[in-house]
């Protein structure tokens, strides 16, 4: 394992003022909240959470309840296990606490946190349900809930986002979605998406079970079509175990040494990555963030690698984390997260790459070459990852392709993610922007369709004709071809991009973050983007409402000593 | 045609007092806002939109901007064209103005509505756009929009709702949606998802579109896909009319008689609804809402017919807007817009029927056998559009089912409506719901899927097997097929159903509002529901946020003597 101390520590806030950055780079050496434990191709993730160990001191987390310094470990348990534990099939989650599963997010965090952080918290609690699903779904790594207890809000929107949920029947344990009754908002982390369209609950039981406080326990939770299957006590664990095994057995992921005979895939170990920021530069190997804090401008490049890169399922297992392919999306990823964290007001992000085109198209062809390996599979997928984190990250993102840039394969779809792109277009300097088969469906947005589906969703036919280009475009053919927003010649450059980028700065942050979440989905939706789209869209907007945030609101008046909630009694 | 004087005065207020309350019901006689003629199968709304008559006197309707006074007439006029004009095969929208289409919703209306208004004006103004494309998908209704200036917002939003849009090429006549960079809201009229979903205009072509306050003229607009011609001015009136004409060749409408040498098909004149209102009850011939301020919770009742309902063709022709099927539908979206628009605190509806079960089915039974006539086709489609506004009212529905009730086939979609169904188990009084082939998919929701479907996501093969069953289902009967929520027992009923209600009604109305909109649109998503989940959402939001509504916010800010607005500069 690498050495947890060159992590850096987490410690921040989620209010008004933040007064040291939020990190999202953990490791379980460090865990408070979580522990993770092996048993041959089952792991096992048990919730016990430290009540005093919250981002912030104002609140306690109480009952297994969670704040985003539970989820961060969470994101990078699994994280860890797809990369670290190539061995692992099933992951159990279960609670360490007695009678207790989980409560769900912290209500008194939520109700001290600014508007800002709460969707921001709530996006990333979503990604990490939806990084569970999509290593179930691709990578061969299965999730079972052991819910010992009381599974209440998030807590049963975790259990949602597993493949199997199981149930002690003791008359304790119950899964509930009170969040409605309770605090006048709703199961915001995919909880009412995944009812109807994972689990498909009938609508009006899915209407009475989220205005159930107690919520649902014993065989009706199974009838209901809750949980998956409830058992006494006595054989609890064991029909747990059963099932871990069950779904082991169904896994393509490596084998471990001991029941196939074969050498054991080597994990990949995640290290730490290290960045450095002073205040207005966060740089890493392959990314650097540059902030101007008066414009509210980001400038986000990634570098191309100028080193030899692995072109054999060998050469991946041996250059692990190191491999341009996976440090250079890790390394975005954090950054991502940084800039939503912590960065609230950089409202536009100039998105440049720079490097040798080659050696982008280089890295594509081994990794679609070697694409059901096991490690460039995870790769793959976590650059897959990453691009989605991109495409739901509320700023104004404005591709710049200028000479010396590398928007080729996979960082193309740096381009093709933002909201328009400017090429240079100037004989005088050649560049050129290329495809390459990572462009043809390996990194689907949320709604299923790549990149290249979604930006010519009206002439399907363009997007294999212009992956059947072998040779790179220049401007020209560029734009023709339908690539690029705008190529501006040499003359105008420096102003028409200094224009755009100013007046996209001077808009309302507010209208650009509903516009972009509108223009970014064409087509059609998944229940990934339903829970982003109509789920979380609505909850931004009763987060909003006095009738949940206001002095009187549910949430506010939760618990505290104003007493029961004073709602406005108009429907809207 | 019927005499105007009969229809009730259109005269209210936006605002938080209502003085009197809106009436939705109009008829061309009345219109102050447009002008509907007729050239065969050829029908123009010409607009031209008096700046004095608007809804409320605290702003001037200037550059054929609107508000809902405007929109009403609309939705009236393209209601009457497919009852009262069997023969129009094309509706012409043009300007009645010069230089200027139509400048969208009115600003100075907007930022003086409240919340609940803006969001109530918005859900009606995307209902007129949706039943014109649900006549032009449906009904051989083809709309063509004569652009022939400045078309802006809103304006180009009713645009985008036409199967064609041509504009005048003259250096002036351009489409734009301002909203963004202009007033810091969303085009929220179905404008962003028709784009990239209708016209499939590329995203960052979209992008940059929605942030040019001039937007578009001429060549380009062809170009990115805004319109589908231009023309020189001299050509603009020719060309409207030569492509009208050939969509009018295209439609299955009854042809004029003097094309056909047949006889005309007589027009369904839709007369008056003349419903009675006390205050607390609102009573019409087959549809009456009983309020009960002090509980915030309306009582609706559906009433069966009790007269013998037409058969035929030609029985539908005789009784005109007099059978049961078209005139309690229409009752009963009056009665919906008037509880959404004047009685915001009712938060519960109690939906009732009341009548003879076999009548109801003898009325589908005589609805599914001539579906392909005119007129027929067009009560189905009506029924089909008001349970759709009913699935989108943002109130709890309570379905209760006792003897003497009539939940079968049509009337049954009202339960399947419902957030949740109590039905009466008592064998002392006997108590059944039907099915009819009604249920089997003529009256689709908005995301494709028949109510039956949506019930039965999880079990699909349920839907044709429950639909095959020919008896009535008795309250034990139903909940075994999982057709209602709960069956208490004579002993129980009364104290059941009064606790359901009264929790359900001490609920945070934001909450609710957020769940049912969730739990309601199960399974996939159309251009129809995300027009109402992803962008109507968004937009609500926006509408709540001080950036746009705050005393400096865009919104207020415009025009106004406020000067420019003032951002807080945090993206969420």
């Amino acid at each position: 394992m690498t050495d947890s101390r060159e992590f850096p520590a987490v410690k921040t806030s989620g209010a008004e003022i933040v007064d040291e950055p939020i990190v999202c780079e953990t490791h379980p050496d460090r865990y408070r909240h979580w522990t993770l434990s092996f048993d041959g191709p089952v792991a096992t993730l048990g919730m016990d959470v430290r009540e005093d160990a919250g981002l912030k001191d104002d609140y306690r987390l109480k009952l297994n309840s969670y704040d985003l310094a539970v989820d961060i470990e969470l994101a990078d348990a699994i994280q860890r296990i797809r990369f670290e534990h190539p061995d692992v099939r099933v992951v159990i989650i279960r609670s360490l606490k007695d009678r207790i599963f989980c409560a769900g997010a912290n209500i008194f965090m939520l109700a001290s946190s600014d508007h800002g952080f709460k969707v921001n918290f709530c996006k990333f609690t979503n990604e990490t349900r939806l990084a569970m699903e999509d290593a179930s779904a691709h990578s061969g790594i299965k999730f079972v809930c052991a819910v010992n207890g009381i599974c209440a809000g998030g807590g049963y929107e975790l259990a949602l986002a597993c493949d199997e949920i199981l149930m002690v029947d003791d008359g304790n344990a119950a899964v509930s979605l009170p969040e409605t009754p309770l605090l006048g908002v709703l199961p915001g982390t995919g909880g009412l998406t995944r009812m109807t369209d994972k689990r498909k609950v009938r609508r009006d039981l899915a209407d009475m079970f989220c205005t159930l406080v107690e919520g649902v326990k014993g065989k009706r939770s199974v009838q209901w079509g809750l949980v998956d299957a409830v058992f006494p006590t006595s054989r609890f664990k064991e029909a747990v175990d059963e099932r871990a095994k069950k779904l082991a057995a169904l896994s393509d992921r490596p084998a471990a040494p001991s029941t196939s005979g074969e050498a054991a895939a080597a994990p990949c170990l995640l290290t730490p990555l290290n960045p450095d920021f002073n205040g207005q530069v966060l740089s890493y190997e392959y990314v650097a963030v540059t902030l101007d804090h008066a414009h509210r401008i980001a400038s986000l490049t990634v570098h191309a690698p100028n080193t030899h890169q692995p072109e054999t399922p060998e050469e991946f297992a041996a250059a692990g984390d190191r491999a341009w392919a996976l440090k250079a999306f890790r390394e975005l990823d954090d950054a991502l997260l940084r800039l939503r964290l912590n960065e609230p007001e950089m409202g536009t992000v100039i998105v440049r790459t720079e490097g040798d085109i080659e050696r982008i198209l280089a890295v594509d062809r081994a990794l679609v070459a070697h694409q059901s390996h096991w490690l460039v599979r995870e790769i793959i997928l976590m650059i897959k990852r990453t691009l989605k984190r991109l495409d739901l990250t509320a700023r104004s993102l404005i591709a710049v392709i200028e000479p010396g840039s590398c928007f080729a394969g996979t960082l193309f779809e740096l381009a093709l993610a933002a909201d328009r792109s400017y090429m240079l277009d100037d004989p005088e300097r050649p560049n050129a922007i290329a495809l390459s088969p990572m462009n043809g469906g390996l990194l689907p947005m949320g709604n299923g369709l790549s990149r290249m589906q979604v930006r010519f969703l009206a002439k399907p036919e363009l997007v294999g004709e212009l992956l059947g280009e072998e040779e790179p475009f220049d401007a020209m053919a560029a734009l023709d071809a339908g690539l690029v927003s705008a190529t501006p010649d040499a003359l105008d450059w420096d102003d028409e991009i200094r224009l755009a980028i100013e007046a996209r700065a001077a808009l309302s942050p507010d209208a650009l973050t509903g516009m972009e979440a509108n223009l970014r989905f064409p087509g059609p939706e998944t229940m990934e983007t339903k829970i982003f789209g109509r789920l979380s869209a609505w909850q931004n907007w009763i987060f909003q409402r006095p009738n949940a945030v206001g002095e009187r609101g549910a949430l506010k008046a939760f618990g505290g000593a104003r007493g029961r909630p004073e709602f406005d009694w108009k429907r809207t």
